[in-house]
């Protein structure tokens, strides 16, 4: 598979990711009588992983993810010489959904009033729930380093072949995006009123860049930080303390 | 499979999909106190696709959904001479479960008055949430190119033997329906506020037909347009930009 | 497998079902502002066949339900030397799966006026949604008809081989539990409201039985005959329309 | 693998279901109009497990939780030297989860007031819906029996082979993660309003110890002799009625 092909494949994903994810948030979540709330919100997050991880996973790696790409290059499972272009690619297909967004909801009965900060990220009066700083940091590492927990055990199929045999009994082959997908949508569950939940910085970006909302711009840094630190964390701790397969 | 088998394939599938996913919504999704919501809905609307999909799709692949069908034929996958009658058993699927559907509401406590427009798609007015042509015809567009991308790569199963041996690494099989299926689900979970969702001109075309709803009516050809346009850049998305295996 | 192995099978998974799908309705379904509603009944519905057709469909194929079994005799999946036992089975498992409910309810803070009509279905003034019985056997007849369909397909894994070699490209193995529970929710998120979904004989005799509710009991009978009727139908449907590998 | 890997693994799984069970629970289920509700909890419960057991399944068993370990061992299918290290390596990460969630609560707006019981488990007025002692012993002693036959049967691979070659049809590989994660879902979806749901002493002990509330710490024998109780009977009953294969 040729670079142009994996770039375009999270391009494609990380757009499908943001317009899902943030577009369920903003369009239906609320919606009068019927609105899908956060258990809709979750779920869509989830699931736009898991089909463009079935759809392109074999193709791209389905990171959709800058902090992913990082963490398993941490993981000794993805190369340097790809990171950069990866993450230029996720950023783009974040940025594109919330373009596409605005230009629905801005046709909505609201027009441009609709569109407000696009689902941003936040901590303080910036957070779903009024959370400070340090809940926020504190959730986005621990959820960053559990998703990268399962995305390093999920793949972990270990088709290594040693001079003794092959060693079996690691994860089965196929199941991760069905364990990587909706894990994104358990970590909503449980961090949308602390953080709108990111672990995700790519997610957070295009929303705040495209909405050109202050307090998101602002307070961006922390949705690069956090959810890469965890990222960093749980994969180190997946190879470190859990036996790892590595493959580079 | 001779094709007779293959078009009551089509036929049951897509009559389970309209019976399923406008049924719960006409049924269900306000039901007092308990009702569903737009996230019954669109969960309903994926599982009848996941479930039929597991059914007869080792028949006829399982489109149950014109767009689909076209847009599988311009990613090279699916062939001309079947696609007319694909799409007639479709429609007529379609149109099926929407008399089901109105004999079982005019049986309920509302009699005839519960039918109403039967859950059909519509834009401005008809939009559940006010959208306009505009919003409605990017937002048809963009989902089921996303739709077809996720088919595309889903299927890509890659039992491709070329003279230097099998190419691997391709999605795993077996996992189709679910990721189409749910897929779906995600579709809905962002869509139906704005345009009840089709991606799908047999789930458009029955209930406007049989409720004889005069806006749904005249605003049917935009749930043939837009998705049949979707469709096609797509599967060509996929075709050209992700290097797809053809089979054609 | 020894027979008294496949009867207790039949035995504990009809147990779950009833004692997951009733006990979730009449627990959880309406508790105050978190209650999980007609969505939350479904999923319950529908893991209890996904997780006992995981845990004994190996041992009994998992039928848990009188209308299956006699659907797949006539589908020819089925011998008729242990329908009766089978059906025996089913219903002493959903007789026991009331009484643990009517203890558990009795138990809590309203006593045995909890217990009411335990969740028994109905048509009339007895379906939720006041539909009537000509609405009833419709939805059940469609719906088992659809149910069978799915379960015939997504179980015709076809390993039949034939002089010429072996027939492929059937439904994939592993993924029926999945297919056939899913279905199960589907079902029920369309037609809770009508006839409180049975679509499955034993389910709706544990309850109308145990709590002796005199309107339950008169109208059990059209919960037998639709869901058989229905379940006749749909096996046949899959095995004359749609070419089912024949077992038997 | 080796031992301190394991440990790790039961360490890291439990951590995460208490932080995404009770988490969910406490962050996202009464969060005002939007709120995850019942449901949502009982999602996140379930998919901690699925999500972990794809994870780390294939280093440690993928139990987090010391019934189901002891079920297991009771079920002939793990062996009694690493019972105890489980065990505190389970117990360790239930309380480790709970020293995280009290500090992003104690962060939040309503600070250490927001901890409350942490979502314990209780009966009589510590029961979410007011059920006496003994429907909570009745209920959780029955899921837990429930989910180990599950368990037991959905792992139940069989890949014995005896003199006269492999005995197949047991149940399909990988798929256990599945069943046993939606498997937990479905117990909650039930008894969250009887017990707040346990049949896991190590959730409940994480949250009694580290409130430090009176009523959950008086009352938490009975949500370690309940789920015990009912883990081993559902692996007896898998093990003697179901002709389970023996693995020891």
């Amino acid at each position: 598979m040729h670079l142009h092909n994996r770039l375009f494949a999270e391009f494609f994903g990380t757009f499908w990711l943001v317009l899902g994810g943030v577009g369920s948030a903003k369009l239906a979540a609320a919606f009068p009588e019927v609105g899908i709330g956060l258990l809709g919100v979750s779920l869509a997050f989830g699931l736009t992983v898991l089909t463009m991880a079935y759809a392109v996973g074999h193709i791209s790696g389905g990171h959709f993810n800058p902090a992913i790409s990082i963490g398993l290059w941490f993981g000794g499972r993805f190369g340097f010489a790809e990171l950069i272009p990866y993450i230029i690619s996720q950023v783009a297909g974040a940025c594109a959904a919330s373009a596409v967004l605005m230009f629905i909801l801005t046709n909505g009965p609201d027009g441009a009033a609709a569109v407000g900060n696009l689902a941003s990220n936040g901590f303080g009066e910036a957070s779903p729930g009024g959370y400070n700083m340090m809940a926020v940091i504190a959730m986005e590492v621990v959820m960053t380093a559990g998703f990268l927990m399962v995305i390093m055990g999920a793949t972990d199929t270990g088709d290594t072949t040693t001079g003794g045999g092959t060693i079996k009994g690691r994860a089965p082959a196929g199941f991760a995006p069905i364990a990587i997908g909706l894990c994104l949508t358990l970590i909503h569950l449980i961090s949308i009123p602390v953080s709108n939940t990111s672990v995700n910085p790519a997610r957070s970006t295009g929303p705040a860049l495209l909405s050109m909302d202050t307090v998101a711009m602002s307070q961006l840094w922390v949705f690069w930080a956090a959810p890469i630190a965890g990222a960093i964390i749980g994969a180190l701790a997946y190879r470190l303390l859990l036996g790892s397969t590595q493959k580079d």
